[in-house]
């Protein structure tokens, strides 16, 4: 019995998926997925039925153990494998996805008492709802000058730690004063594994405002925030802080009861679900950028921590690998707007030809897109359908096209949406590049980066840069994985660095996207127009954008 | 034997309409309706099927008269009319549709050996292939400093009839020779009828560059312009030019064989068929506007002739109504944009709903459009899908919108292209204000004008100012039915002012739509962004539309 598995759990925003992963040559022997039975919950509460109001997100813990519960085994089985192979786990969870949980780590929402309190339940990332908090601490922190607003392009994100705990507090004082403990998803999950709770530092980084140099939020500030806030950290919020790579603990009798592991299994710090997908996707150091594409674009970077780089959404050290600043910026709707135009934007005449060719309305309009050439559309958007997040952080700014005639067909709509992501990104990298962040191989991966072909070479033409793609179709959970045979170490089977296990573990497609540079010339005059535009529309020039969203919610 | 009829003649697009109407009372007593057996010709010719170039639009005159020999008995046949009864007949036709003819007034496509010669057809008025000869002679008037530019906004339209002519004899110059005439189809269906080439001060005004106090442009410009053009005016241009009002002639033996009315009936000069509805819709005065509102808008409005008014796509002495300046501005889309969004923006989801709700999709829209209040939609447009028109001509512009997101719907979207319409009349109306040509009453006529009330309503907010429909929905008919009973004269049971015909037989219905003074602050809001926006992309502050444009067509 020489093989050598590690397990990797990836927990996203609808589904939980394990793959297990030979740690010698990276192949993947078995994977299942389980769609959350209670989805993200953003109507009512369960049972109680209790209304949530809008912008709300939450997320029920039973999901994610029933995940353990089944996914283990059933992967152990398909692929007749015993626990004792399995040397390492790792865990990558969305964050900041928070829960409030008792002194024994035990979830509030599992009390029956407390199950008709929205606050007590899990909230998701997209919880949008605490974006008083986040505003009144941007001013807070600006006000006092607070440094970790730099690492952050200035502003407090309501996604993050503690807007969302502030709410709690605001809403519901008594349940927070009943919470012993609020932990991220992913921490959580490793304490149910391990009875350890190692807090991660990529979560405390990115979403927490905590870095390695300063820690977390002053004291001071907290209080300033609201003086009941001044304790939190080392109360309720766990303050020691772990690296990336680093063993969070063993399994303990409880973790392989859920999941069939051996007990003594090492189980890595868990790792936000986009940056545990950087090793997976070959990035092991500075000059790589990695673009994970999916509904959104998350742009990750390595670089010097030695100066300020204005535009990114956070920066944080070992964020992203152990001894290296990591950089992420992003889109904040790319797939989604191609969602949201095929589902508003495609007239009936598509569907039906569609249907009656066999194919989907994507493909049609992939198509019909593809057979134009770079310019012949004769439109071009801003691609702001969700705000925009780098290198301007604003969600008020909105979508714009401009160049539509009753000559427009849905395809030359559909290729000006493609066209403005790929100029948002290219904006994003000349970004980076402008401050000393190298960019010299751009690597991708994501459900966009797999399956489609258009955006893929648009992207690539007008960055006028190859793309590659990682070779996992499953680069977050096969990321988990590799952490996990990184806190496993070379002494038990596994590696010593991310390097190593990226050595071995990941690797690249053969067909990549280089550029065509006969389209070189069309694009740089068109993402010329689109800077200009978004100069105009997002930093001054006009603020009807801002102005339009506050008539709507007027 | 006491009733006095007029019989209205409305050449339009795709159809000729009759329509006969009591002179005492404007009761419309019958109406018969033709589509064009050859429709609009712009693929191929009959027969020959020679192809045609892109921007070509033709048509069949035999089609013109097919509709007098048929729509005219079988008007006299349904209200059981005695030919005796008709007092006049007045024609409207588009403009400037031209055919050549021979020296007998034969159609020069009538004639077998040139059936197969594109230019010996009528050029429908959007017949757009004459461009390169329009921006020439655009550009030689500036040169040689003509006068007339100055009535015309500064640019000669390619609709219009000198290039129209010039692109025959540039690319035939053969059949050039060949015409004897080349004549308004309006003035050539009056010449049919009673033998007289009577030319209308309307055509000659509007598209000929033509007015009372300077004439046709002058041999010298002709001859700059092309020394074969030199001595078109007098030899194949009717130089006689006719008022409105005028009676052209009266019905020949061969008029009366056509259409079954008595030789001798008076024929009133030709009307522009949008221009003929103004009296239909009762307007008789200065401070009257009265939009015509279809595929596209036209705004007609009377004021003084002492000053120059820029942002007009025209000004005629006595080219709406006798004694007054007609000023003319446009919109080039408005009906087109909605047609094109149903067809080409509204999803397959909204198709079925409608359908299983038993109404169009239009009406689903309205439905759901009329639902939001005024900036609601988050949407703001500019209304350019097909170039813009007033103030500013420009074809190169071309349609915007700014504030799409995700959560935008495909009423969002349809209601902010109906704002947008209205942000551009509303932009017309002021610049005739302020150049002080007065607009104290707003009526309107036309499809949308008829069938929209959502859109009727958005349009009185947007210019807080309530909105009167004519009575009549087939106003052009009953406007030519009125020049033809002016042309008749009191002394023969008709009028002797086209004031005293409107006074008798034209009205508006008894439904208005006052402005709603709660919308009136948030239109104004948005009004001032469209404003800045409009000037920002139309008016030099970037060019990207223009450039775009350029891009597409590269």
């Amino acid at each position: 019995m020489n093989r050598r598995l590690a397990l990797g759990l990836d927990y996203g925003t609808e589904s939980a998926r394990a793959l297990l992963v030979d740690v010698e040559t990276g192949e993947e022997l078995a994977t299942d997925v389980l769609e959350y039975p209670h989805g993200v919950m953003d109507d009512r509460l369960p049972d109680s039925g209790v209304k949530l109001e809008p912008e709300w997100a939450l997320q029920d813990p039973e999901d994610y153990l029933l995940a353990l519960r089944t996914l283990i085994p059933n992967v152990l089985k398909q692929a007749n494998v015993q626990p004792e192979e399995v040397i390492g786990v790792g865990v990558d969870f969305t964050a900041c996805t928070v829960l409030p949980a008792d002194e024994n780590y035990r979830p509030l929402c599992m009390d029956p008492e407390l199950r008709n309190r929205p606050h007590a339940w899990v909230k998701l990332w997209k919880h949008h709802a605490a974006q008083e908090e986040a505003d009144r601490m941007t001013a807070v922190a600006k006000e006092t000058g607070e440094t970790f607003l730099n690492r952050y392009g200035g502003t407090i994100s309501s996604e993050w730690l503690w807007p969302k705990i502030w709410q709690v507090l605001n809403e519901d004082p008594e349940l927070y004063d009943r919470a012993a403990r609020f932990i991220e998803a992913g921490d959580w999950i490793v304490q149910q594994l391990t009875g350890v709770d190692a807090r991660s530092a990529c979560q405390a980084g990115y979403k927490g405002c905590w870095s390695s140099e300063a820690g977390y939020p002053s004291k001071e500030f907290l209080r300033a925030l609201d003086p009941r806030l001044e304790d939190l950290v080392g109360s309720k919020v766990q303050p020691d802080v772990h690296p990336l790579g680093a063993k969070a603990g063993e399994l303990n009798e409880r973790g392989a009861e859920l999941t069939g592991l051996k007990p003594g299994t090492p189980v890595a710090v868990s790792v936000i679900d986009a940056h545990v997908a950087a090793p997976a996707a070959t990035m092991v150091r500075p000059g790589q950028l990695l673009m994970i594409m999916g509904t959104s674009l998350c742009h990750m970077a390595l670089g010097p921590g030695d100066r300020e780089v204005k535009g990114v959404a956070g920066v944080v050290k070992d964020g992203i690998l152990p001894d290296f600043h990591g950089y992420e910026a992003g889109q904040a709707a790319v797939g989604d707007i191609f969602v949201w135009f095929t589902r508003h934007g495609v007239p009936a005449s598509y569907a039906e030809e569609a249907n009656r060719e066999g194919k989907s309305v994507y493909d049609l309009l992939e198509e019909r897109a593809a057979a134009l050439r770079p310019g012949e559309s004769g439109v071009l958007a801003l691609d702001w359908w969700n705000g925009s997040r780098s290198p301007v952080m604003d969600s008020a700014l909105s979508g714009m096209m401009v160049g539509v005639t009753l000559e427009t067909r849905p395809e030359d709509l559909y290729r000006a949406l493609i066209e403005a992501t790929a100029f948002g990104t290219r904006r994003i990298v000349e970004t980076l590049r402008d401050q000393g962040v190298p960019v010299d191989e751009i690597l991708c991966c994501g459900g966009l980066a797999e399956k489609n072909d258009l955006l893929m070479q648009i992207y690539a033409d007008v960055l006028q840069t190859e793309l590659k793609v990682a070779r996992s179709s499953q680069a977050c959970a096969l990321g988990s994985a590799m952490w996990g045979a990184v806190a496993a170490g070379a002494g038990s089977g596994g590696y010593d660095s991310i390097q190593d296990a990226a050595g071995k573990m990941a690797g690249l497609r053969p067909k990549t996207y280089p550029p065509n540079p006969a389209h070189r010339e069309v694009y740089d005059a068109l993402y010329a127009e689109y800077l200009t535009l978004a100069r105009y529309f997002g930093e001054g020039g006009n603020d009807v954008m801002r102005r339009l969203r506050a008539l709507r919610h007027s």
